[in-house]
């Protein structure tokens, strides 16, 4: 056996052993993450283009970086927060001479494209901060690179860790609701509330997930449904009014969804419609579990009235794939979160373990 | 003078008062009600293609009410009614020797359309009894077509008076809620949770109405909001998700919704999410009403539980307006409606006044 062979096979095992053990993100039974970086070059997954077409998108500036969150080519508070600082560590590379003061704008622009995940101040925080303990270019330019890279990284291991901690929430045949798209999809890798499903799911406990559609861009039908086919979790998708109907039926056992943002007093702001379901979840006894890594704890923020909630464009009401499902001469309104207050969540799983909201000042360093 | 225009005076005076009076519905500025007759054909506005196209189709056998029925041409528990008994009216006419058992037949087969509204066991009934009290065929053909206009009139004014009792409850500057379509389009004019709308706006007051959207068929983005800007009422297109984020930022005064059947304890079936918008209205000390024509109750029912739920094609959610919205290898349920329980339901607005869920045996006769 030549070295080479036994490097080829040395390898196989590697790549497998690796499979198993992270579980990450499987796309027509190949590896992905989410967002990633090649030398200078950002690369991510084109959601809006997803479940028709799956396609990597090549991010090269600033500009673009913007654009992506905005448009919601990438969205997913964790994903946007590894978007932040793979864009910021990417536009310092990009300058001839990086100093605090360019840095901070680049930050202040990137912060502004959405107001509501708190992990995207967290992730650009991440970068700068590495960057400014260095004073010379090249070295700036390094550590904004590794910080980065770092970050994606910390962000993969945390959602990992969010998975086992709940997973041990999962018992055998649990049917399990939710909403909007918290999966591989909207982090770096393994999602925050699809990570214990994951889990779960890879342990042979046998699940089923009521996926709601989540309108108005409707993430779950499109996202979530696309994952959990990918990794063969059983499950259906159902129009957002269902989501009680089903409580109601004593058909659904947990709900578990993902954050943009916790306040220091517990109360968790996500995509709309949350707030709806956790109030009828705790209408009808089901647990509602938040999945949210540290980095979407913001302790500046006294309770979720501190919240900004981003209003996007009408038309993402008032039209479906390009086509006006609305009558001519109205209009709409589309508030894209809400917040659910603490006293309707049960736990949040975080990658430290599980907490109550009112607990959370236990993580506050 | 000449007769000629004294006749065309007093014709304009006529259907101009009748206009001011009856307020029934205006599209494109002319008065309609949903579903006619002439002759022996039946007339109605084609739903499945509002709002993009007005089109009144012409409906002249059983097979094609059924079809009008299942595929939702018309819709409404009050309307649906009034197919019924029109489409009963209309095969009795249509039968060379009308007796008992030919007439059941075509009152069962129409009956299993669609199982969740009660108003078409009420319409097709009231119309057999009719015929069933005469013997001779062609008595039996005029006591039909009697008994079916009779039906609708009478459909239409209680919906009148319904939108009477309800406009009490709406104060000037009231933001009101509303699900699904229960409007004109739903009934045969007036609608049952717009009547009250109707005639708060022409007596003058400022409301606004928020419009879920209502998926998974978009009734309200595309028939409640038609019929609204048609009216001139100030409304805007919501998410359903978005629903309780209004309510609990304080700025909706009231629900008003209708029904497709409620059960003798005053458990109320209705679209699918009607029962999530309760919950979260009364967590949040909103009143929540139901809109329901006597035909609408159900007092062989003792409560929700026995209420039939329609299950629908899964299409409905996996596409919208002919594109599929969803990730290919998934599937989706598709339940039609869902059940308030009376504890939610603060009061049902019926053309004899509005009672408590708890009253409604005062009604029962």
């Amino acid at each position: 056996m030549t070295g080479i062979h036994v490097y080829h096979i040395f390898h196989i095992i590697c790549v497998l052993f690796v499979n198993i053990l992270t579980l990450t993100m499987k796309i027509n039974d190949k590896q992905y993450r989410t967002i990633w970086m090649e030398g200078n070059t950002i690369r991510t997954i084109d959601q809006n283009q997803l479940p028709e077409k799956f396609k990597i998108v090549r991010i090269d500036s600033t500009e673009h970086v913007a654009n992506a969150i905005k448009t919601m080519m990438i969205r997913g508070a964790p994903a946007i927060g590894a978007m932040g600082a793979y864009g910021l560590a990417q536009a310092i590379n990009q300058m001839n001479e990086p100093n605090s003061e360019k840095i901070e704008n680049v930050r202040n622009n990137l912060f502004q494209t959405r107001p509501t995940a708190y992990d995207l101040a967290h992730g650009l925080e991440h970068v700068m901060k590495a960057a400014l303990l260095e004073t010379e270019p090249q070295k700036m330019k390094q550590a904004a690179l590794e910080s980065a890279q770092a970050y994606a990284d910390a962000s993969v291991e945390g959602c990992r860790k969010i998975g086992e901690f709940g997973n041990e929430l999962i018992n055998d045949g649990d049917r399990l609701l939710t909403h909007c798209n918290a999966g591989a999809l909207a982090t770096v890798d393994y999602g925050t509330a699809l990570a214990p499903m994951r889990i779960a799911h890879n342990e042979g406990k046998s699940i089923f997930v009521y996926v709601d559609e989540t309108r108005p861009r409707l993430q779950g039908a499109k996202l979530t449904a696309f994952e959990l086919h990918e990794e063969g979790i059983d499950h259906a998708i159902i129009a957002d009014n269902a989501a009680g109907f089903y409580m109601s039926q004593g058909k659904v056992d947990m709900v578990i969804v993902g954050t943009d943002r916790v306040a220091a007093n517990g109360d968790a702001a996500n995509k709309i419609g949350t707030y709806e379901k956790a109030v009828v979840a705790r209408e009808n006894g089901i647990p509602v579990y938040i999945a949210a890594p540290l980095s979407s704890i913001d302790f500046t923020c006294p309770t979720g009235k501190d919240i900004p909630i981003e209003e996007r464009d009408q038309n993402e009401v008032l039209y479906v794939n390009g086509t006006r499902v609305a009558s001519k001469g109205s209009t709409a309104f589309n508030p894209a979160f809400d917040v659910t207050p603490a006293k309707y969540i049960t736990g949040i799983i975080t990658e430290k373990g599980i907490f109550k909201p009112t607990e959370l000042y236990k993580l506050k360093n």
